[in-house]
């Protein structure tokens, strides 16, 4: 990151906002029960134990309380999709649960790594936000709960990475321009370099499909949660600007090569019989960079974040209520697709002169 | 070839009538004056003599008379695509011209390789009336000309492949199934083993792009022309029996991948900004293919065939009257195939619903 951006803060947070360059905001709290052990190390019986004393403590706030250990696959693979579970529960751990509010921007995982762990996801760039929701949530839930915290170090985890304030904080990013113009590797570098890790939308060894990366802090120890929740904002910012450089760069260096991509993908959306999801998430992509461009007109960026969740291999089938083989969602996703992207005709439109 | 098909030869030629997968067929005689030296061979002085000489007695039948010495580019590029002139003529020999008729089915050559080429062009499999197109002209140059004829060898040339009756029989066959279902290349083979050449679209070194195959007799000598089109006509009928054979399992064995594959083709076609010649024929040939499976409704062969070469380079530039640099032909390309191939709306299609 050079300092050069700093002075263009203000614009690359406007136009971070106007563009949604940044898609959702996450922060979560890892926390365990004083005196007892992990769930790794846990029998069978003391995780039911916690199982039992955090959903009681959660009800009010977070009435929708499912089990994960004797539930359907295709259900969990959803609430995965949706980020509410995690890799480690969408294999199905027994005595482990989901506990969440209707409108989903809160929930908590039992007895995943940790014995809780609470989640917050704001739309947008929206930290503090998250990390207020998180924080109250935590708050309510420590009225009732003894967790596990030392004096020195802070909350304790199941994994060293995450003690003190057992605080990730996250940020979801498209940033298309960065990768096309092949800016992207000295970004990720840098943001390395200074403690942050970058993986792609569903963590840890996933590639960053369709333009996305997810930018998260490693260090939970020796800062406050704000301090950390701040250096990420700031953060934010400057890739937003760097983001805005290269489409402005992209849309007056190569406007052509730009404009056919935009309207490839919108065609190939459009009409396409089988299309998987990592195609769809690349075609969808591109479509949202043709429209932060204003390349693309009369469709509206909304719909294509929707769409980036909805052709998802779970939320698929749970919309269409059945389970189906992986041709099928492919079938079913173009159809999909086809359905929400085919334009009404233009009036000049004509066929066969 | 194996005999299996000739039981289906009846079938197979309707269905090759039925969707065209011949495109068209071309009968070439060469010829050259008596007692002159071959055209690489000769001085300026005598071609001049051999192209005023043809051009006079050519005059009635083929009015259009052009010198290619001194025209333009874009001018001799555009016949090449028309297939009215070689690859040899197209960088504009002196003292050579192409004279034709106003609708073009028939036309020759002055001072190309040989002195005279006279050439025969029908839609679709035609192969005799082609000859007899090429043979009434032969005929009535005859009257004027008098030509290298050896009793013994036939008709002299400047090519020793050409000796004898001097004919170039070729089809211009569309072979998708055959592509797609990996079974061409032992097709190519066998028609190489008795004796035809199959080539790309454009001749010897020119690849088969857009499935596109040109096959021709190599045989000259010792045959009668009536006897090289019934034999060229046969293969076409064996060699469409087994695209029909191909075309059918495709369409049961692999229906979702052709159908996504003609869609997606028609989505490009009708929505990329920036479209090269070889993608143009690529997709234009899936479309093709689709429109004959019944997988692409409410578009016509005969739109597609005359998008095959009014996209071409030249074709293009005459259209628009212009020259145009390599972008440009790209930009003008995707913009006349968006103009003819978009859709009028379906009534049921929604938007941001």
């Amino acid at each position: 990151m050079n300092g050069r951006m700093t002075t263009r803060r203000g614009s690359a947070v406007a136009y971070e906002e106007a563009y949604g360059l940044t898609l959702s905001s996450r922060v979560r709290l890892a926390r365990n029960l004083r005196g007892l052990p992990f769930p790794d190390q846990a029998t069978a019986q003391i995780r039911a134990q916690v199982l039992q004393c955090v959903q009681t403590a959660a009800r009010e706030a977070l009435p929708i309380q499912e089990s994960l250990a004797d539930s359907p696959r295709l259900f969990r693979q959803r609430l995965f999709e949706d980020h509410l579970i995690s890799h480690h529960l969408l294999e199905g751990r027994p005595e482990s649960a989901v506990c969440r509010n209707a409108d989903r921007p809160l929930s908590i995982m039992i007895n995943e790594e940790d014995h809780v762990r609470i989640q917050a996801i704001r739309a947008g760039l929206a930290l503090r936000e998250a990390w207020e929701d998180a924080n109250a949530l935590d708050d309510l839930l420590e009225q009732q709960l003894d967790y596990a915290f030392s004096p020195t170090l802070g909350y304790l985890t199941s994994c060293p990475t995450n003690v003190g304030t057992g605080m990730r904080a996250s940020v979801l990013m498209h940033l298309p321009g960065l990768v096309i113009m092949s800016e992207i590797e000295p970004i990720i570098n840098g943001l390395s370099k200074i403690g942050l890790a970058v993986r792609g939308r569903w963590g840890e060894g996933t590639a960053a499909l369709g333009h996305m990366f997810q930018i998260s802090n490693q260090l939970t120890l020796g800062l406050s949660e704000m301090r950390i929740v701040e250096d990420l904002e700031a953060i934010v910012k400057e890739v937003a600007g760097h983001e805005q450089n290269a489409r402005m760069r992209l849309k007056q260096e190569r406007g052509l090569f730009a404009e056919d991509l935009a309207a490839r993908a919108e065609g190939l959306l459009s009409s396409a019989r089988l299309m998987t999801a990592q195609e769809a998430l690349e075609r969808l992509s591109e479509l949202r960079l043709g429209i932060a461009l204003g390349l693309v007109k009369g469709l509206d960026m909304q719909t294509v974040d929707r769409l980036l969740l909805d052709v998802q291999p779970a939320h698929l089938q749970t919309a269409a209520g059945r389970s189906m083989s992986g041709e099928e969602r492919d079938v079913e996703r173009a159809r999909r697709l086809r359905q929400e992207l085919r334009r009404p005709a233009k009036r000049t439109a004509k066929r066969n002169p």
